[in-house]
């Protein structure tokens, strides 16, 4: 596996899917490297160039949009998100895969940008869990426990445009099966063409 | 993942390429089921019916394809084989993966039948190693290897109507990757779908 070029790994799911959790568990896995945003905003205590965030201003922003340095990218509370696109391209070029944890509408973008990136749904093992969830984290009022509820069901709409559903009931097991997807992703026969034209020189 | 439904996985691949000893290692594992062929061959000495065949007459058998009761059929050595539908689904509806080792033409009739079946290619490291496994059988003279060599080639060329491509230089890791594949393949959104409605209803 070494040999060959890392694979896109978008991971999706609504707020309490537990999507941070796993992510910052499989990327423990040297094989993986996870996706570096660029944001408008402001750096955060203890955030770092280049680790957390590459900052950027609007107008830096808005340049790259417009030379389609960017993945995919939205607007969110004023401030300016996105994936550049060297990073992935480099950290796949390593052989690495490249995890990122993106919203719905983000996910779209990049699946028509790169059509053999794997998109993975993640939900919890019921709405009733998700919302026990929800109320457990003990910060959220109720009122936008319910937001978010609906907001679950709304991005369920867009689940077929993903490839696979994994139930987070445990996270261990979240974690193996993603792991097992990505393994399978690297024998699909699209992804060995360069091994099959060396079978066919030979 | 008891409760949902078996998925049908097809294994081709070169003579040579070891599928034989793959699907037998795989079969041990009670997930899975042996497709069990419909033939007009005549059984040979310890080959029982419902075991290792079904034995039907020629007529029989003409009877099964114009009633559309076979999921893919050839002709051999003036014999004919086919792969009987009530068996694959009767295994599937149990929850059983159903493994089907067939060549090439009859991969395409399942896909064609089966848009979700699983076809898997298997091929050894290299076209040099696959002629020693054949020269090291002892069993094929050099005309029958170049011939075989020729054909693993010609098959070669069907690759991309194939899911996967996995390689045998060791069979325990042909074996894993096998699992890893249906494992991953349990997950795909489109055979989720009661799951999402389940979560949806709720």
């Amino acid at each position: 596996m070494n040999n060959t070029k890392g694979i896109i790994v978008v991971v999706s799911g609504p707020s309490g899917s537990g999507k941070g959790t796993i992510v910052s568990e499989l990327i423990k896995n040297e094989q993986y490297a996870l996706s570096i945003s660029a944001t408008t905003r402001k750096p955060r205590l203890g955030e770092e160039e280049g680790i957390h965030y590459f900052f950027k201003s609007k107008e830096e922003f808005m340049d790259m949009i417009e030379k389609r340095e960017l993945v995919e990218w939205a607007e969110f509370c004023d401030n300016y998100y996105g994936t550049p696109k060297f990073y992935v391209e480099s950290k796949m070029n390593e052989g690495k895969d490249v995890i990122l944890e993106i919203e719905v509408q983000g996910a779209l973008q990049v699946k028509k940008l790169y059509p053999e990136a794997v998109l993975i749904f993640i939900v919890p093992p019921s709405l009733k869990e998700l919302k026990n969830r929800l109320i457990n984290r003990g910060t959220e009022s109720s009122e936008i426990i319910e937001k978010r509820l609906r907001r679950a069901l709304e991005e369920l709409e867009f689940i077929n445009d993903y490839d696979y559903l994994v139930i987070n009931d445990c996270i261990e097991q979240a974690v193996m099966d993603i792991n097992t997807i990505i393994k399978a992703e690297h024998l699909k026969v699209n992804k060995r063409m360069s091994l099959i034209e060396k079978f066919k020189e030979e």
